[in-house]
């Protein structure tokens, strides 16, 4: 099996720590560049790290060296350095928001990125040059809709309710994500559907169903680590049975080793948290006039939702095992 | 200004103490009888209690000797306890959930309860002999949502998505609700609309609006202690400015002492947590095709959310300034 | 009774907030000015304040209308403007460490300032002109501890083990003091002796016991926004039983109003969070052959460890009960 | 390499649920058999498990199917059960504290079990029927202390001061264990040097340095989950230069897989929770009369307090590598 050279861009924020673990004890990745302009000069430090590495500034980094370039970098300045990565030969998977979206301001490389929901892109990201790699709220709101969305099941605007952990946020220091600011409290952001993770779900989740679909997000910020929980409210044109509504998400899923459809309630997070999994629970909403289903997704937004997604893309784009040196 | 005598009973959960600390302080009632079976004997201890009194057990306590008996006693052994103390000569206040839905299981004083949330019952509650204090889930979602019903602007289900910190659940000890199980989780239950709470806030919503009400529940439980946050959707006939739509509760609500409506974003539990407030944020949803609210109301569930309401109702019930003996 | 005009210098931190909270509430003081160099020009926030103030530059802030200046502002800074204080002919209360401890690199007001832990230097705090309000750490540990220093029954080094939680490091964001680095961890700093409350400790414990005392002081980062607790070793010359041990406590303290003695066992911090108060518990050393006592302390630190203290200080300066204003 | 059969009794609580985690995907274990009483009858879950077995009431469980018999049950209880798996034929470790110390009202086979503190009875547990499991404060206390008892250099009573998460007070629903009673809490407990594992210490500790042992312990609840910390005072009959005392520690574990010697400053809990290694950091009180040193060791109450430790002394005896199925 060749063994690739891959390289992590911002590898000391919260994702990019995440990847550098993972790719650390990754039987077949080869963890040979990672940059940090705080840390630059550093040794890299992470268990299982077979060769010594040191901490680069990206600007000094010699792209070339890498098959795969993982980018970590903050939103507006990633995609830039996948551009450059590309032009030194390697392929890329961008975990910044930069290519998600291939909008009237996106990036040039935005058009001819692959967005990685591994699940539902099996096919293109193997062969993809460079992967999007989707964002943390989603991937849990779009694996919990496709068996609807593409059934074209669903009858009025989604009310996705979703709460994360605080890594979420980033590892800048903020004020407002300081511990004693963040402990005991709970709130909600981005209210009246102004989230930027809005569009992404739109246009991504508008694929899978061949059309428009209306969606309203509201995250909140919960006073913990890690850990994204959505309750998804979805309304539907005619009534599903319990057994009925569950068999959808069971019948896609099936083969998926990452995706658990929970046999009855709803997922809590430390079902999923340390794994690249999502867990689904789904129920019919009794004493309702209107038919609908209520579907939870539950996932780790640093594995399932960032680092994790993105090694199982590269497993993809490697010709690699999906599940390899991912924590299940 | 008469010095009323109040009992508690059930004394030693999480409602009761928080009842117990707030009477022990008050400028007019006086505390003259607590209740605990597993703590009868020992001394009731709260910082500002003017004379020492022991704690009984129940069956022992002389409800005689109180003008208000408070009941925080368990759903299905509180009612009983609330008659005696009418056939004593007290009036009382009910924190369990017994008399505040008058349906065909329920006890023979539900019908001649009055249901105080205090906003919306003040008079009720001045002459009322029994008070079915509301509960935590219900307080905040009937006082945000109030505004719209009363002036049958809802148009299609309300979707309530509320998060409770783990005092609501109880200071039984349950395996659940140990520190190792419930820290850095989140998770739904009751999932599917099937939330006791549900028939309650639909019942009292309904006299709100005169007419029924389409609710959908579903309850989350926070890793925190205290503390409730309902994000609530409700869908409307036609679309409402920003303006305008808060216009709704900074009217109705702009003699309250207890509720802040917000003059932009979303209320976090800080903004409540140790006090009887509700603070309530409203916003239209955009870039969807149906016109709707997203509504987000905060509040202390063991203030407002319980023994505050109840002192507040206590309050009124013996013409003491409503705010009396109350954080704010 | 005269109500006094006073300022809070650097509303905006930990501190600095809770003494507004305090002092907007108090009976006799009148807030009336309040600085915060990043939220110049905005209303001050606090509940119970009686007349809208707005926060002010504080180069900008005319001191001179102030009876009493609080200064919360930052070690190393708060010094020049306690200093400037005198000079517009206001009395001042340092929270920061700068007046503490007079050494050689001490402001030329160290020497002037009476170190205002309030148990020990009551008459002194009355007729002072500035006071050193004492650090976290050494108020709990010099409480704790007076009561052998004074005794002279000290016979060879004190351990000093704390544990404080976040609002102690500030509110400044720093990368260390964010959820996700906080939450569900724990750890020593200053290791070795060497963090700067230890001189604080020594040289206002050598004045209580007339002679020097040998402390080994290590604080750590509880993930939790306030409490401070000490757990401190005091070897012996000769055993001293239970009740004897206990009784020197309670009687020096016997008459405090903010120093609880236990009965029993060890304070938890539950028990003085959100209240000025200090709980002590104290116990013989059993198994070990040399006599010694275990002594646990427990504070809030924003209140008995800084911001309460400096009300408790306000008070005896302006002629107040010890008490007024305070959470017991 | 031959696949031994293991059993764990006990596995519902969270150190049979981490043990079950670990041997589900050992390499070389089978996991044969695991009892639960209020779980009996249904699948045992654990990710990764080769094939599915059911969990059993300990009386119905047939222990000759084991090579290996791991009791995670509760002090008083477990003795009982690992003499009947020696009557079946099985080797066994034991979990609880029942087999760790040899005295007067000891079960039988305390005298003929060996005390599996792994580093520093590697050679004992290779060959040993019944293995004694260390407890969690023991072995951190034990490692950290071992370079200098057995070099005699200990001049007076030592203080460990030692802090731990809430599993290790066990899984049974407690009041005091709930959520809403230990968060934002922390508290001394067995204050007077009380504790259990007291004895454990001064034994096992006295065994190293060939003569009695002087120790003062007080542990404290943290609000996390998982990990403890013990800052251990030291006192010394001479000075010794920080590199000279680190080097004590880097010498006696430098070929040690699972201790981590810092070169400066002192661990925290987030370097070795959900790891099987202990972080030990080394400093010289400054600033004091009497020489002496400060030691901070950090371990994961669960792993290397626990379950960790116990599956690396089933390494030994099986004769498989120390390090095998044990994250570090």
């Amino acid at each position: 099996m060749h063994n690739y050279a891959v390289g992590v861009l911002g590898a000391n924020g919260y994702a990019g720590a995440e990847l550098v673990r993972l790719l650390a004890r990754h039987p077949f990745a080869r963890l040979t560049l990672a940059t940090s302009r705080s840390e630059a000069g550093r040794p890299l430090r992470a268990p299982g790290l077979r060769q010594p590495i040191a901490l680069e500034a990206i600007e000094a980094a010699d792209l070339s060296r890498c098959d795969v370039v993982l980018s970590c970098l903050p939103h507006g300045e990633s995609a830039r350095w996948v551009a450059e990565a590309r032009e030194a030969g390697a392929r890329a998977i961008d975990l910044s928001a930069d290519l998600r979206v291939d909008g009237d301001d996106s990036p040039p490389l935005a058009g001819a990125s692959v967005y990685g929901l591994s699940e539902l892109a099996r096919d293109a990201v193997r062969d993809a040059a460079v992967v999007a790699n989707p964002g943390c709220y989603p991937t849990a709101a779009l694996l919990a809709l496709a068996p609807l969305l593409r059934r074209r099941l669903v009858a009025g605007p989604v009310i996705v309710n979703a709460a994360s952990g605080v890594t979420g946020a980033g590892r800048s220091p903020k004020r407002e994500l300081l511990y004693a600011e963040v402990a005991e409290d709970f709130r909600a952001y981005g209210l009246g559907n102004t989230h930027r993770h809005l569009a992404e779900m739109r246009v991504h989740g508008g694929r899978v169903a061949g059309g428009e679909v209306d969606l309203v997000f509201t995250p909140h910020l919960l006073p913990i680590r890690r850990g994204i929980l959505e309750t998804i409210y979805v309304p539907l044109a005619e009534r599903l049975s319990e057994p009925a509504a569950r068999a959808l998400w069971a019948d896609d899923y099936a083969a998926e080793p990452f995706v658990d459809v929970l046999p009855c309630g709803a997922p809590s997070l430390a079902d999923v948290v340390g794994t690249n999994r999502v867990a689904i629970g789904v129920a019919p909403v009794a004493h309702s006039a209107a038919p609908a289903l209520v579907v939870v997704a539950a996932i780790d937004n640093l594995l399932k939702g960032a680092a994790g997604q993105a090694v199982q893309n590269l497993n993809l784009m490697c010709g690699w095992t999906e599940t390899e040196g991912l924590p299940c």
